[in-house]
This record gives structure tokens, C-alpha cells and sequence, in this order.
């Protein structure tokens, strides 16, 4: 609790503002209406975005649309085997909290309204999780949902686009004392804290997850990690920009 | 997205920055080791804390112990009545969110080795819910705790507390434009943006968590709402400290 | 199975036929339509009536109402800590009997048709136990369904209130070969037989459930222990009565 | 509720005091320790006794043994076919309720100290449901585990017998204001009460089960059901024991 | 894998390319449309054809019927007790191939157009298994479908039968080296591979699903298996139709 | 049932008794000891070896190891998106079957004895599905169990490989009266039968499962199957072998 723990060295030397190096493969797989698969150094994640013809029972008759998310990962995406959550016949709390991120960070920049009585389903599923698996998905899902309404707009199923702006995320934390961007697993399994932040491509905030593990921390240190995590995401939402021109 | 929704008047004339009436009744059930019913206006919270001399098998023969909680509403908590989760045959999401949460928060204010090879069991089960059951979950736990560490001491099983600090937490949320501390649930619901915040007794911070709610916001109102946070949480430590005086 | 267990004291000097005493807090929680605090000794169960205006599948379009019950311990009600049933995804044997049974002894005095079509819920929620949860859930369930009642007819609801007669439950055993009413928890464990008995405000007989715990009964001790009930029961009619006057 | 259902004619003629005809099987599979098809007219269970080398961990090194039943209905047993619950993924509350009973009802003549840290299993399928299934269960069950045992005193596994008594059980019930024995299943749907007995070869009671269907009753009425079930109990007791001669 | 097991005598000098004696009981029980108990040796399993006037919802509206099939064993059919699939709340993925392999098996032999829109549920209990358990099931569930078919159109509510052949099924085996016709368990249980193979009356192809139990084979050897498969099927076929006269 | 559904032509103008394009790509994920995206076509199967220092507990304590798979699909692998398993709580029948019908031709080519004490987990993750993916999972998965015991053999924690020889599966149907090898996702919804067939390296049968989807077929025509079946898995057998080059 009082000691903070010690330093771990970045990977390649790495500065402590730096993203990891980041892809986007668009159309990675050939049936979903948007398919992309995200890497974030080691971090891969495919995230697809299916639109279907319904909407949950809840908005049934409200002419309005819906946006959900879900999150897998797949059983060695990780340094040693996880159970396969369909076998074991239940989602952790881990992979809901996830998920519902997700949704909530997507819904946060679409106008529900105008995207009509249907709903888009993303699929955010992890085939090789090094950290930050969460702030993949949502930077991931976001341009796999923009695929998915250009579709639309060029099929004439929408006239306008529902997307309001952009959204992405990335991960900051404490490790030895120091704020880095953007943490793999070996700092995430080690750090003091972390936070996940995710915000528009106007500068807007959406979500801002901050957890003490297991060392608490001052305001001066939680304002500088958010000060890190908007310049890691104005970078996310430029690269993210360009792989859609 | 774009327009705050409209401001919503706060029940009882009470200002921006005040909290609701807060009251702690201890030894509120009898066979607990710590029993607490947290009161926050119209919320109410039993949160018991029980020991036992146990640890969960990832920590069996590591010479520590373990705090872990678990969460849930009555039925008829709330305004309208909702499914027994216990009846359905599983925990919804938000309930695996806000246990994770109330675990996490005890265990940053606590030397779990200090504590020998023991669990403490929090127990926060809603009887009355009128918005911020989470964040009283966690001021009420901290005292239910501090109660049955307290017994562990009396009774000489425990030579020194281990704990190490006091830990409280409250939500403010940005309403019609207006950050306002505590709200209720009428504000909860209507509110543009809301974010819980756990701090300990020497004003550090264990967590943040702040969602926009359909209505992004920026850097300053972000800012904002974490000093009325931390001048709420300052209260509540007090009050809890007199409560346990 | 041939010898009688040895006799256990009463607590409190009570004698072999009179009831712990009893109180009902009505009004207990505020949303509920009925909301009733039992408490037998230190037994305190939490009875909720929630009025929806829908009826289960197998009564659509019957033009009849429905009244049905749910039962859970919170978790740290008893001595020592239960696991939570929505953790453990399931809702055990005994507490499906328990609401089966509380369910039928309501039915048995409303009259469905009079109620129209809309269902009340009930639930029994245990905050302490100490014996006898399952008769002290009747009692307490029937006050709370006659206040939701009530708040029907006030409202013009319903013209004429579709309730035939009150109903009440206490529990009977055989204690060291000794009849004794309304056992504590101390009693029930260490009893040779025990039983719970539902009768009506007139008198007349609901459920009838007998068990022998390891030490079966002849027939004059059966007779017994169901005189010893009436006794109870036609105390506990007039308390109830008392309290909603 | 005022008023008594109408009448239904006994099918065959039969007086209100006699049973169906019974008919016991043993030896009806051949793999189990004991095997028995009970049938009570045209109800048909079939139960087995199944001798393990374990018991529960609840009871490891108290040098006892268990009893314990399982029960279950073939899904076209019944008149128009019903859910097969390992399909549905759970049992239902009767089932349970069922399953619970007969395990303490065989309990209640059998010494757990005497027969050694082994469990007897017990099976009750239904293959042909025409109303008093758990009865003809109890029934059945008990010659099957005498069987079992049996055959641990024949191997020599056993010196004596734990075998402290029978045990029988029938049903009786209210119908058009006449009291019945043992009712058929157009009996016991279209009954104003009924009542389950459980007893011993010596004239014991174990459980009593009583239940208004809609239509309470009075004490008289009560001792009269509990005197034709003592009757027809000792006609069960002598039909299963000249089947075991 | 590369040695061929060890031979194992056949039980009662069985010749290698027999069956063993096969019996049909039709109305085993009196509910169902259809109810079959067929014995193949020791192993018995009960078909029941429960007629329902609705079809799943992916055929609502679409003018055809269903058949569909449900697979059990009653925990204590088999040497030792396993475990009731209900009390563990799922089937095994052993029993759902089973039963989707029977229900595929019955629908290659009738027309579902015209079924009319009604559901045709196969129930196939096991009350005594040894081997071969699943093509009894067909065998025994085809004689119960047939048996619902006659009730049908003697009842007038189909004018022409929908059946277009018989189905029956049989098990092969290698062991020790040797073909074998109808695998009792002894022989499934210790050999070296085994196929069950489905064809209709008419001599073709249903299904073929051999699996090398631990030691693999060549082409010759399967179309021997498969040559033995047929003869033992076109016996059954003869034995089933005369059941059935 | 009687006419063979109309004929479907094949993509790319592929002959009859071709396999579509396959590749490996060996390393296609970093952690787990074996990692193999298999294509056929356009099924892309990822397919992963991970070793894990403990057998299962029915094989505790007999020195010898374990080979056992798991199989999913990404909800969006196929035309339109399927429910994910995890969320639905449960794996189908159909994923039952293909994870078991996966391990049991791995453990036909592997001597466990010779493994140790050990457990290699496959899991088979389908990332887009265009027919065949079981056949694929099990030709991939072989590549991947045969790298992760490169690797135990190159670690000095194997001395000679367990492996005894490789093993391939392919599909063939019948599509429009003509045998097909290797079909794709539209000619096995459309096809009368299909059939998988898993073949050892030297030419052995381990399994055969042919399914009349519809339209049942004579001996000549499964003769034919098989023998395209064993061509095509010929020709895997060499591709696989290449890939390990």
C-alpha cells in the first residue's frame, strides 16, 4: 500500500508518451458489413459490426436504433490458457464490465434516432491480448461501425450518417511512480494504477476509469494522467482518421 | 448529444453541494461481526462484514487474507419492482460491477497480510433505493469492517489493526449543465453525466468513474465535478468517523 | 431415532405455549405498494406487496388476478454467513418450498376474480433469523397484501376488496418429548419433530406440514401439537389485526 | 373459496376408503442393488437402490452413512406430455419438494451410524403418473432399499441390519366435501384438499402434509383425512411386506 | 494404437454376425400416441410419440410438421449410477448427439409437408443399458412414430400417411480383430472401433458414424462392417414390421 | 425425400474431386506452444496447441497424458451473425460434437502414455466460416499439436515424440446426384448427404460420419464418397507435411 512498486522497464525502449505502434486492417474478415482487426503492439483484436433488421424488445415501436457491443477472448489469446467462457456456461464480471464499456462508448457518438429501427451489433474478439484489450476494442469497433454505416449510406438504406464523431480510448498508468501511455501487460500486471479513458474526437470525455491497485494516488498525479491519456487518444483518432480515408 | 437535457430542481431545497442526510446505524442485525444500515436520504444499505477463517484457494498457504464483497437490491428496493436475481439465476452486470467495485475499494485501505489468513465477507444488500447504492455500499462497508476488525482485536485474534485508512465515496453528476454532489435517483436518471469517486480518509484516490450519459463533456466540468467529489467524500469521512466514535 | 433428544431451556423463561413477542412495522420501506417488518423474537423478515398490472401467461385473458410470493435470507441473516442464491446462480430446495408454500396460503384467502387482472408480488425478505422465517413470512405477507389492498381501493382500483379472511402461520415442535410453540432457532435445530400450521382468520386449516426430525410422532402427540397451533395461531390473528387497525 | 367443488364419480367403483390395487416388481432392472416397480393403479414408478462406497462431504470421518433420493418424471408418463427438466437445465420446485421428502422419509426408519460410511441412492422415476406418484415413490423406495440392504447382509458387508422400521405413504383428499383415500389424478386435480401421510410399520408418523387446494377446512375434517390415511398406511405396509416375504 | 485389444467371448456363444433377441411391446404405457418398450438383449429403452398441435417457431406459418427427438438414461439403467442429467442442470454433449442423431433419423423417413403443422416429440428413455442403447432408440422410436401415424389417421386428422419408409438402426464392432453384429457393453466397452449405422427399409443410407475406439483400420475392414451392418438392419426391419402387424 | 435437390454450380469452376486452396500459417499468435491459422478456401480456422503441466482428474496419478480440444465460432464468422455461446450461457449440440469428434482423432495419433503426465488443450476458433470447419479444425489442429511437441522435444522435456502418425479430415457430399470433395458453405446447405471422414498419414480410417440430409443413398454412392474422400485427404496429408517443412 505505501511503497510504490518498483520501475519496469518499457519494451523497446519505449517513452513514456508513446503508443504502442498501431494498425488498423479494414475488411480482415469477408462477411461482417465492418471488419477490422486492431494492433496496438502485440495487443490484436478483430472487431466486426453486424447490422441487423430489429431492435431490442425495450425500443420496440420508438423508431429509434440501438448499438450493443460484445467481448470475448479467445481461450490462449493470453500468456497462459483461459477457460473458454462458453464451456464454463458463464461471461466474468471482467468481460461485462467490458462489454458494457464498449456499448456505452459507441452509443456516446451515434445519433440512435437517426439510425432507424435497426440495431449494430459489435463483436469485439481478442486473439492476442498483451494489455489495453478494452481501448482496442473501442478504437477497433469505432471504425468497424463506421464501415458498417458507409455501407448503409451507399446502399441507400440511410440518407444522412448517424455518426456523430468519433470516439477512441486508450489506457495511462502509474508504474514505479511514473505516468505512462498506453501500458502492456507486463506494466498493467504491475503498475500502481490505471486508468481507461475514453473520449470523442472533439476532445469530449466519455468515460474516465481510474483504479488504485493496490496504491493510491494524489489529485496532482490523476490530473497528469488524464492530461497523458488525451494526448494518446488525439493520436489514436488521427491514426484511426487516416486508416478510413 | 448536443443539448444538455433540461435541469431537473432538487428535492427538499438542497444546494449543489450539499449531501443528502447521512446516518449509520451500527449493530442494525445481530450476528454479524460488523452490521451497519447506511442511510443517504432515502437509501438505505445493510452492509455486514463476516469473518471467516478461510482464505479463496489462489491464496490458501500464502500467509494473507482476503476482503471480498457481494451486492444486490430487494425486489421491491426500488420504484418499481425488479426481478430476484437469485430467482433468475444470475447476477446482472451492473451487480458484478459495483461488488468488483466495493472489493477493490476495501482492499486499497487494507494490509492484507497484516490481516492473517482470514476473509472478510461484505454483505451490501439494498433495502431502499433512491440513487448512489453504490457509493453508500462502500462508506457503509468501510464502517461494518472497521467494526468487525475491531471485534478481531478485542478478542485477541488480531495484535494490530490492519488497517491502514479510512475509505468513503459519493457520486456528483452534471445536471441541466450544473455539477451537483449526491444525487438521488430522480437526478441520477435525468443526469447528463455521472461519476462515482472513492477516496480515502488522507484525501487520496482509490477510483473515478465517470460516464458520460449520453451527453459528453469536457476537461473542465471534469475538473470540476472531482472537487465537489472530493469536498462530498471529506463529509462523509467525518460523519462515518462519528459514527464510529 | 428411539430415544428423545434432551431437553433444550427456552430462552427468556418463556413458556411451552406462548408466542416470542411480535411486532409489525408498517410502511417499513416506501415504494412498495405494502411493506411490513415482522419480527418474532429476533426472527425480522421484510414483506413487500408490489401491485403489477400484468398476470402470468397461463392467466391471460381469464379475467382473473394472481397473487404470488419469492422468499431469500440475506446472506448474513443467520449465524453464520449462507451463500448469496444469486451467486450461486440457484434458488435452493428449502427456499423454493418456502415461497411455493407462502404463495398457496395467500391464494387460499383472496378471491382471484374479484382481484381483476393484475398480479401481487410478494416478497419475503429475512434481514435476521432466528426460527420460524417461513410462518413469520405468512404473518407478515398477509399484512402487507391487506395494505396493498387497501391502497387499491382507496385509489377506486377496485370497488370491493377481493380479500375472504386473514391468515396466519406459526411453527410447532416436539422439544426433549415437550410440545413447545413458535420455536426459536435454538429449538428447531435441536427439536425431534416439528410443524408449521396455516390457518385463517375463521379458523379453518391452509397447510398442514409435519416433519419428524429423526424422531417420528404418535398420533396423540400429532393432535397435540396441532391444538398447540390454533392456540398460536388465533394469537397471532388478533396482533395482526391490532396492527392494521 | 366458499363453496365445495363439485363431486367427481371414483373410477371402478371404488369406496372412498380403499385403495387402488398394488402391485410391487422387485428385480424389475437388473444392475441395482435394489429394483422395484411399484404400481398403484396406473401409477407406475420405478425405483432403484443404488449402494456407494462414499457419502456426502458433509459427512466424511463421522463414520456414518446417508440416504438420500432423487425423482423424476419421464416426460410422457403424465397425460399430455411435459418438459423433460434436463433439457429445461433445472429441476423444478415440486420436483425438489418431492425428491426431499421421500430422502427424509427413508432416513426416518434407518439407522445412518449402523450402516456405515456408504450412501444408499435412491431413484424414483415415474413412468406412468396417475396422481399419487410421491406416495407409491415412498412406497417403493422402501422395499428397494430393503432389497439393497439385503444384499450388503447377504456379501456380508453388513452384520446387522440398520433397518429400524417400514415406512409407507399415501395420499388422501377432500373431494366434493367426501373425505378419499389414495386419489386418482382426475381426484387430486379436481380436490378441495389433500393431504400426503408418511408413516411407519409401527404406527409412527414421519410427515404430514396437508394442503387446501382452494377450499380450507375444518378440524373434524382434518382428523378424519388423518384417520382413513392411517388406515390405508397399514394396508400399503402389508402389501409391502408380503412382497418382500 | 497399434496392437489390436485382446478378444472378448461373446455372451450365451452368440455367433459373430447375430443379433441379440429382439422384442417390441407396444402400448407399454397408456398416455402417450405412441409407446414402444424395445428390448435388444439387456438393454430396454421406452419410445414414446407424444402428437402436439404447434411446431417450433422457425416453422410457424410454413404449412409443414416436425419430428424431434429427447434422449435419457435413468441414472441406475447402468452397471454403475450416473449422475441425473436434470440434477446437474445440463445434458452431456454424449446425449445430445444421440438425440439430434435420432431425430435426424426419423425425419429422412416421412414427409413433413404432409405432417400438416404439427410436432411429432420422440421421448427415448434408457431403463436398462446395455450397449447399443442409441439404435434402439431408433429402432424402437420408429415403431412408436408409426404407431402416432396410425392414431392420426384413424382419427381422420391426416388422410394419407406421411411415412415414406421404415428406419432402423444397428451397432458394429471390431474386436479383437473380428466384425461383430449388435455390441453388447462388455464388447463396446473394450473395442477397437464401432459404427452405428441408420438405413431405411427400402436399403439405403440414413447414417454411418464409425470411430476408431483407440485403434484405427483400413478400407477393407470398413465395408466389411458395413456389409454386416446392413444384414443385421434388414433383420431388424423384418422383426420391427412384424411387431408392427 | 425422393428427388435430389437441383443441382448447385461449383465457385471458381473447381472440379468435382478438388480441394479449394489451403494454406497454414504456422505463428500465427505468439503464446501458445503451437499456433495455426488453417484456410480452406475461405474457412480460416485459427487452431492452438497449449500445454499444460496437469492431466484431468480421472487420469491423476496413471502416468500418462491428455489431448483434448475445444471448438468455437465468432459470432460474425458467418454470413449472419450467430448468438455468441458465452452469452447464451451454453455450447450448442453441435459444438459438443465437432470438440469431441476434434480430440477424439488427435488422441487416435498420439501415444498418451509416451506424453507424461501432461495435457495439451486445442482450441479450435472459428474466424470465418465458409463450409468445413470441423475437417479443417482437425487438419490445422494436427499442425499445431505436432509444433507444440517440437517444442517439448527441442526443451529436453520430451526425449522421443509421443506422435505416431499425422491425421486429415475432409468433407464430401452429394450435390445434386454427384459426389463433391471439399464442400463449401453453399453446396453443403444445399447438398442431399455429406460426409466427414478423418484419416491417419498411413492411409487409416479414424472416423466416418455420413449424414443423408434430406435424401438418403444407396451402398455404391457411400463406396464412392469414401474413396474421394480418402483422395482428398491424400493430398491434405502432403500439404500439412510441407507446412511443417
Amino acid at each position: 500500500m505505501s511503497e510504490p512498486t518498483k520501475s519496469i522497464p518499457r519494451a523497446h525502449q519505449r517513452p513514456f508518451d508513446a503508443l504502442r505502434p498501431v494498425t488498423f486492417v479494414r475488411g480482415f474478415t469477408r462477411y461482417a458489413e465492418g471488419s477490422v482487426l486492431i494492433s496496438m503492439g502485440e495487443t490484436r483484436v478483430l472487431c466486426t459490426a453486424s447490422v441487423l433488421d430489429k431492435v431490442p424488445s425495450f425500443l420496440k415501436g420508438k423508431g429509434q436504433g440501438w448499438v450493443t457491443a460484445e467481448y470475448g477472448m479467445l481461450p490462449r489469446s493470453t500468456h497462459t490458457r483461459s477457460d473458454r467462457e462458453a464451456a464454463r456456461g458463464k461471461q466474468s464480471g471482467r468481460t461485462q464490465e467490458i462489454q458494457r464499456l464498449i456499448g456505452r462508448s459507441l452509443r456516446a457518438v451515434i445519433d440512435l434516432s437517426a439510425l432507424g429501427e435497426r440495431t449494430i451489433h459489435i463483436d469485439c474478439d481478442v486473439l492476442q491480448a498483451d494489455g489495453g484489450t478494452r481501448c482496442a476494442s473501442i478504437t477497433g469497433a469505432w471504425v468497424a461501425l463506421a464501415d458498417a454505416i458507409d455501407g448503409l449510406l451507399a446502399a441507400g438504406a440511410l440518407m444522412d450518417s448517424p455518426l456523430l464523431d468519433s470516439v477512441a480510448a486508450v489506457s495511462v498508468g502509474l508504474v514505479g511512480g511514473q505516468p505512462r501511455l498506453d501500458l502492456d501487460y507486463e506494466e498493467d500486471s504491475g503498475c500502481d494504477a490505471d486508468m481507461n479513458v475514453v473520449m470523442t474526437g472533439s476532445g469530449r470525455f466519455v468515460e474516465v476509469q481510474g483504479t488504485a491497485e493496490g496504491h493510491t494516488f494524489e489529485r496532482p498525479m490523476l490530473d497528469q494522467l488524464i492530461d497523458l491519456a488525451q494526448t494518446g487518444i488525439a493520436q489514436l483518432q488521427q491514426l484511426a482518421s487516416q486508416a478510413r480515408a
